[in-house]
């Protein structure tokens, strides 16, 4: 997962830019960057590590003018190397930058055809070099000297008929203008807003709309799936609709973990939906396990599970009890040499408060069961602690597949739930019992905020891929990568590589 | 204020005081440190920003020896520099490293009495520095090759009776021991652990008891006011109360805001005691605004007042909702060339969750108030998403003096509270009704976790100063250095005054 | 003036590239860059700075792959920003990199032909980035999956067609080898070398012969004018004069100045060159003075001109005396708040031998001599020891007309000679007695060593551009443009224009 | 060896402390260190490094003051650790600072000592910080609140009776004054200037004269042996003899190799000196091989060896040549994985001009041999390039023996004339001749300068040491604490042994 911005505005936009991806840190730590214009000139700053660590003063000081898009970068594990910042640039044709949240199913076959047809280099894993040699490829071909919007509109076009997968994307094109455009599945989102300011107005594109509105913009509305937008150098705003008619399916797992309580996506408040998620859940146990459930107190496993955890407390007529309080100052596990790397516990991430335990039969709740791992530690540390039953709520349904829309999940024989029966996990993570959300009613927490919305991407969840390229053979072929990824990202630790870049 | 820890092991120590550190790093962001000793030699890294910036590999690589202690410090404004990274170090007698918490406030005389009985140079403005140099001083005067247990116990009781003011320290003696002692009064916290391991029984001194749990250490008790404990390099622990009987004063502040809750300080869990602030201010809402206050939700500041605010919200049977969203990764604010600064508003650091204000009546909790212009910003944020009424309430009563024992609080002429009443300071933060916690039950919320503390040290709230020594004049030449230091601050911005250090 | 090398190995040739720029270092100290490839990815590092600053074990570690280039780059004040390092890189066709010594003297207008033609984006001012996309664009013309060897000599030669200037230049097709071409002048040098090994053999294409003999490879020639050289990615060697037949004219500033004295260019010793440049001189000292010229020593101006001055003393039956030492560790001068710039005067970078200088007469001795400010100091200086007369001596003669190849002199302006008589140029840096060599003399200086050679690039001196497209027009627009870019320089002293790169 | 500088101005000092030790930087470039005082405060910076890399724009800032002192420290492969900066601090009393060149040689008797009088604790294996540790505690134990100059005098008394060993010093005592001393033997050289300005005149103490002269300061003189000079904080002089009579024996070595040669030690020219030694190697050639000696040409090894190879070769009536290029951009060579370190051939360092060697007898000359492994490299380099023969002179005699005086000379064993004719030492060079320079020869080159000196440390040709304490046991401990040093510090490579400093 990814956060993109980009920034079409009336006066210098380094601050703005940088103010964006700390708002959109949350959806990746590992990777940032910055490109502006001025004059037909291109200024970039992109590094690995966060938002904080990466741009210093004096890149600040080189990212002039007032055009200029950015980028967060979530670690990857499996199939693309850990070292692609964005945002990317070609010069051919125009010098095009581009920034990208998501995946492309297709990335594999397009990138050979893109060497045979337009003998274009990929120097790069990463899946959004491949789509920015698409985007400019289709621009190229139409061979303008100076490209319209209808041009610009029409490579997207071209772009929708070639790429499988999800992507939110924001490119710049040197001279022209700013660009936004979303896959005709809508999966990742994006949204823009506008800003009158006294040397006119200013527009923004972001992946939530909390980047929009913590800067002072005015949210207009999220694009619509295959939809793009341009706002030319002149501060001209043109929106298209780029693609043939088909299902719009976000992505769910926005709701349930990865968006900001305090953003709206697809006219759906995440916040919002998170309360009933834990007002769907708290009725899912009063029906299977009664009124008299035995629960002494909710605990919220910190930080994304509380809105949940909370609204889940009130329905069950519980205590709600921040129980676990979170470290916030995390920091390395350094390798001496002789010693084999230790593992960071939970224990140094979070820390109970004794007395919420001690003698209670508590309800650990969390956003979602991945791995499982953590979990079981934190049932454990609340059984150390004297609770004398420990339950388990996931707002979540069972994490059974894998995920192929650029949110970093394990390979699927690491997911806890896959060939597991839910007592299965159960028993696994040590619990006294546990309770999955339903995926009807998880599709319903979201719904219900935006019911023009029927189909949502549920893939991790129930398997089923709205592009419709997934099959078994690409699956075990993701598996393999991931495989072979991972063991290849320990040994070339040191090796980056880079897109061209220092 | 700041953190201290110092490990007494049996194997290499800096991994664990590089992880209390980070469990510390609350209680300073400003600098950190650590030194070790090995074979009579000492290994030390300090420098300013925070426990993850501060130690690279190279530097932990460095770090060797199985006794250490590490410090983490709060930005002083006032009367200090603010470079001065610890812990600091003397080489006569012995070779000593201390690390402290607290202020003396009689510094300034012994400073001039050290060069004129001792020809000590004290390098920087720092007391800690002072204090670590009168300790040198006594201990040298006994003039012994090896020092016992008795001699440094002596030292201590010698430092008690020239030193005033707050102080919990760690501190090493090369070749000799571990150290900790807390002031007369135990205004500011420290406690030991222990844990066996199969070389032998390891010990730790910290500021916290989380510091000590989140290790695998078990808390064996707070030090005593006056009281001092000694590790000494085979393993053996001292302890000795090397003060004549006063008044044990606990600082009140740790409760309220400074100590993480999972923390218990002087047998009261920070919690609990803050469980019991919102219980005690819910009963004189509804002793003074009745039943009928009128509050539709609660919602607290992020992060400190949430556990108050949620006792708070049970016992007015109102909604507690997480209404205010927080930032987690603030970035900085660059000065362009002929720009000037731009001042980060509340609004990137906290966003509000429009639905749990449209239209509705809200009682926002803080821990306390300060200065007032944040709450004001707050209040104006509630009120642009909606609110029609906003009600504000602070968990601690009017802060009306200056803190003098190592807390940095603004001079008395910026405190919002000082000189108003609290009507005022609700027309000048614009709410729609204030709410202060009443002293009595400040203290009665800590007391009742540890009924043996007869008093606090409540001076920021009443102006009570428990060391006898602050008079006006003191408080005077307190605000004019705070005037100045901050003056100086900003003139000499790059010039460091470091303990003779790059 | 640059420096470059590319390595087609059998082997890692990081390291090997990384000597070669060390070796080749005094021909820049401004800029490094090494790009090597491996299985289809590039891997570059790049930046500010000498070698041994730019690049850590981080990156070297990084920089895999038996095919590889590099280079060094000259602060060049007048047109062209600070900020550019090579090599530069394009994705389109192939993935083209390339390094580049020299100056295109018609990169202005090719830029504006390459956006309307190609729709490529130049990013920088750098003329190196236009020769790059002009050598893409033609390759790409000819639109093969798989380039030939001919196809590349076809795509030079049509560089050449296209390109006015002089340019020495290696660069990498990404899966096809490596490539090396010279202008159709052969204005800047460019040598090969080759080294059998156990896998095989290996090539090696620098601008200097010593950056071949150092490695331990051994030289096989010069490229000619117009020819270019290509090391397929099977270790296969193809060379092809890709230019009609026009005059051969190399620099004769790299026998005066810039080539290392070990090195030989187009077969001609550059020491050698240089000891005839001195016999040639003295020979007109005796002919012009007389045999009773009165000099007592002959000091030179450290260090290049040492072996001109040695031949010279012994030409003239004079002592040899090295009268001044040079300081090798010259560091900053800091700017302190409040002080304006000092200058580092000439005094820090010298320092006389007092008794070589107290009552003699010395005929000082120095390569060239063109603004005359360090000149003037100098003599200066060989009087404030005691020397009776200063006689000063130029291995080269008046430098009048600026040089549009790649050698950053200042603008004529600037220039001593430019304007002014032999003989007011000695009053202006207070000598006794100046003597220049003669054109022919230095023409014959480098051209005894390789006869076939029958015109050298002289126009520094004479004026005579052999290019054939400078008139006077475009001399104007560049004296303008290195006013205006030295002025710029100083405004935005901190804005980096990199070719969109960190 | 090291460099010391010290400046009482009357102005901001650390540009000209700064400049002094880049012109020192050829007697030490392992690490840097300035330390400035301004209103009883201490400004520090000290790095491993060399002088340009050390001082950054943000530690000049710091450094403020118009006092302060400086060193550059020479790597020490021996006993000491690679780790420890100079100049070292203590607090008690006044605050001293001090920078030492030299090496005492009861270093490790005294650290006992300090410790059982003094309880002072030694933290690294520096004789420097026990120096300054002796000079504290005797100057502590006057207990003086202001100490007179003769106070400090006093305790430089007291620093000759205790210490052995060769010692130039510069100090400063926090509030006042600036102190320089050296040893009774006046073994290491030591030397002051003055200058008049508009606020006062001020005064520079430094290792060699060309780093007073070089910042426009006027040379006074030379310390004597034993003498100590204090300029006080008002800018008052004062020197003192403060030791016994004894014998003056200044270092040869200085002559050799080790100063620069435009400076002047004890008033002798090193670089005069260093004519007479080739004037007195060339009569011995003649003396010894006749006037038909069969050498075509004379080359040095650049650079110190020049200036006495260019007189030896006026005096043999043969010609000088600069045959040996020496590339002055030396970089690293990277450890990759997997491969073992690769030696830096000394052919990166040199490279030959082909054309002075071929079919020529050619008389190589160095300024001496140690180890002699770079000569014989040389020599075969000579061979490679076609020499017929290849002679070699040494401008010093057989260097047998090793240094305790503070030049890091390796261990005996390693020295390849200690146990070998001079015979077998052209034998394992590999020359077809060698002549080294009688001692008696060296001496007078340098003693014809100042005759007033009757005697020069010549201990490592002669294993005469002048302090008297030096025996075969001495000598043993030395040698085996070089192999261990050498052998501990490849283990510990990365293990820094600060003093107390990150």
């Amino acid at each position: 997962m990814c956060g993109i911005v980009g920034i079409a505005g009336k006066s210098p936009v380094n601050q703005e830019l940088y103010d964006a991806l700390t708002v959109l840190q949350h959806r990746g730590q590992d990777a940032a960057g910055i490109v502006t214009v001025q004059d037909g000139r291109l200024f970039l700053r992109k590094d690995n590590g966060m938002v904080r660590d990466v741009f210093h003063t004096r890149h600040m000081l080189r990212l002039i003018g007032n055009f200029g898009i950015g980028h967060v970068r979530y670690p990857t594990a499996g199939s693309s190397s850990s070292a692609e910042a964005q945002p990317f640039y070609v010069n051919s044709p125009y010098g095009i930058t581009l920034a990208h949240n998501g995946n492309l199913t297709n990335a594999h076959d397009i990138a050979k055809d893109l060497f045979r047809t337009d003998l274009r280099h990929i120097n790069t894993d990463s899946d959004s070099e491949v789509l920015l040699n698409v985007f400019a490829h289709e621009l190229q071909d139409l061979g303008k000297l100076q490209p319209t919007e209808d041009d610009i509109f029409k490579a997207v076009a071209a772009v929708h008929q070639r790429c499988r997968g999800a992507y939110a994307v924001v490119a710049m094109i040197t001279g022209y203008g700013l660009l936004g455009f979303r896959d005709p599945h809508g999966i990742r989102p994006i949204i823009y807003g506008e800003r009158e300011t006294p040397n006119g107005k200013e527009y923004i594109i972001a992946s939530e709309s909390v980047a929009i509105t913590s800067l002072g913009y005015q949210v207009v509305r999220d694009l619509a799936p295959g939809e793009a937008i341009f706002i030319n150098n002149e501060g001209q705003l043109f929106t298209r609709q780029c693609a043939q008619a088909t299902t719009f399916a976000p992505c769910i797992f926005e709701y349930v973990y990865f968006a900001r309580p305090d953003s709206r996506i697809d006219n759906i408040s995440v916040y919002k939906s998170r309360l009933r998620m834990g007002e769907k859940l708290a009725a899912k146990i009063k029906r299977e396990w009664g009124e008299n459930h035995g629960i002494d107190v909710v605990i919220p496993i910190p930080d994304t599970s509380r809105t949940a955890a909370l609204e889940l407390a009130n329905n069950l007529n519980v205590k709600y009890r921040e129980g676990f309080m979170k470290n916030r100052y995390i920091g390395r596990t350094f390798i001496m040499p002789g010693q084999s790397q230790r593992k960071k516990s939970v224990r140094q991430k979070l820390s109970p408060v004794e007395l919420e335990f001690k003698g209670k039969n508590v309800l650990l709740v969390d956003d979602s069961i991945v791995r499982g791992t953590t979990c079981k530690e934190i049932i454990q540390m609340a059984r150390d602690v004297g609770a004398r039953k420990v339950f388990f709520a996931s707002a979540a349904p069972p994490v059974r597949y894998p995920n192929v829309y650029g949110i970093d999940m394990p390979a699927k024989g690491e997911l806890i739930a896959h060939g597991h029966t839910e007592q299965e996990v159960c028993d696994l993570i040590g619990a006294d019992g546990l309770i999955y959300q339903d995926l009807d009613d998880l599709i319903a927490s979201a719904r219900e905020g935006n019911p023009e919305i029927t189909r949502f991407d549920c893939s991790v969840f129930n398997g089923e891929y709205v592009t419709g390229d997934i099959d078994d053979a690409y699956l075990e072929r993701l598996e393999r990568s991931r495989n072979d990824g991972a063991k290849r990202k320990i040994e070339n630790v040191t090796i980056d590589l880079p897109n061209v870049q220092g």
